[in-house]
């Protein structure tokens, strides 16, 4: 075929799959979304939504998944590709290799966002970085860290969204709403913490909401900064939507980092160093695609 | 001659430099150590030892350097090996290469948390990890991370002393003796900061004390698992030498976790996961030793 190698491209999140196939250079040639319930109804999608792909554009040459967590992403572990602990009703020990292995192709797992940070920094807003974060704030909170064109991972992905952030209880009487830490940064700031203390969502509330959210997130932010030094830092998610958040994250992440770290990137006012996804929405899916190009060898073609 | 390649390391701390010449698979040969005062008496002196280390054992074939810093450790940086921010009198603006380079050897520099990271994964409490970090606590804090055989770096090395933990100021009323950030880390739990807030050194503190630093030094221990998943956490320097301090440490570190992270080596009461330097004070010249292995490409041989 003329079009080159195949890729099946799955972004597993929360609330939505996205599956996809592209050709090796990342145009989608096919797409679909369906809704995130259990693997009995996700899995069998998947399959069929593969089949039909092949049955229109011929034998898919990688799988490329970017999913929601916990799950294991260690390529030499036996349970690579296994949802771990997760609360998610019938997701413990579901593995993707199950529905797609009958594809003989080969798969690479890893988190949704270590996904997106590979996706922003191969064609979006992490483009030229060395190293790049990518946290996104929505359904939960969690940040992937590409280094030097490789995702890093220790014993396992990184948990960025249960950091215990100073928490002032008289400015912020709520408790949090994370089931292990209560108050950590998922607990305090991520889209279902927001609709839980205040009943509705951060674009629809006003400057104080967004300033005492931004706090938590600049804690993030000048943490990440500290134990990664990332050559920008890139916030995706919807709470990241509401209007403001993303320059009060700038001034407050720069006030606790008291001119203390230099860098010509780190420039007065944090402009091009704290940013939002240049791939928009399709971060996800576009890192999906670019982890399919990485195990076809075509990775560093599309590095800025 | 008969003893193979020769190593010259340098460990540079806040207050002493540990100079030696060391045989390829690590055997110290000669050993000095001299006051950090100033690049004017600690250059002379370190090429002193080295000149007179070559004509007692012959050429050096590398050199390994572990120092503090701030300092530009980044080998594609033309000012490589370069001290930049720091407050330390005539420190800033000062390079390794300028006393080193005229021996004709290739240099290695790193952060001495670095190379106590690497020293202590190749021949220390480290071994067997694919993802080790090293903390000091002492004069300053900050953290060294080696993952799969390489130290981590962003655009600079980590700074893990200045992010700003929780901070109860009715339970520890002191503002923190941080110039740049009052009550991060650094500014709440090194031994400076104890000194000033105490009178006198933690290990001659009571249980109370003892329990307010680890706290401290708990958040980081969280927050440094959350952020990188290491398969070990080595606390090392002069604080972490207090009477309990490290099973406090491990017991507030599980406390902040809440059950979240779930691995093995996360045993039940963290004794096999927060530890102390394997290699004692040896730590450091050992890192440098590794360093200089490192360029030599011998490191492997090391690794358990």
């Amino acid at each position: 075929m003329t079009q080159g190698r195949l890729i099946g491209a799955v972004e597993a999140g929360g609330t939505k799959f996205v599956l996809a196939l592209a050709r090796e250079d990342g145009t989608i040639l096919m797409r679909e979304r369906i809704a995130t319930e259990t693997p009995a109804t996700c899995f069998p999608a998947m399959a069929a939504f593969f089949d039909a792909a092949q049955d229109a554009h011929g034998r898919i040459d990688a799988f490329g998944v970017a999913s929601f967590g916990p799950i294991d992403i260690d390529p030499a572990s036996p349970a690579y590709g296994t949802f771990t602990t997760t609360p998610k009703p019938g997701w413990a020990g579901a593995r993707f290799h199950d529905v797609l292995g009958r594809f003989g192709a080969p798969i690479v797992v890893d988190t949704d966002v270590n996904g997106a940070a590979m996706g922003e920094w191969m064609a979006g807003a992490g483009q030229g970085c060395d190293t790049v974060a990518y946290t996104t704030v929505g359904t939960g909170i969690g940040t992937g860290v590409v280094n030097r064109g490789r995702s890093l991972l220790g014993f396992s992905h990184y948990e960025s969204g249960h950091i215990l952030p100073p928490h002032d209880r008289a400015a912020d009487p709520f408790g949090g709403a994370c089931p292990y830490h209560g108050d950590c940064l998922e607990g305090l700031a991520c889209g279902p913490a927001i609709e839980k203390r205040w009943g509705r969502s951060l674009d629809q509330l006003g400057t104080a909401e967004v300033e005492l959210v931004a706090g938590y997130i600049a804690h993030l932010a000048a943490t990440l900064v500290l134990l990664h030094m990332p050559d920008r830092l890139i916030f995706g998610g919807g709470v990241m939507k509401a209007p403001g958040l993303i320059e009060a994250v700038r001034r407050q992440t720069e006030a606790k980092l008291g001119g203390y770290v230099k860098h010509p990137r780190l420039d007065a006012g944090l402009e091009r160093y704290i940013v939002l996804p240049g791939l928009g929405d399709d971060a996800g899916i576009t890192g999906a695609i670019a982890l399919g190009q990485k195990i076809l060898g075509i990775g560093a073609l599309r590095q800025g």
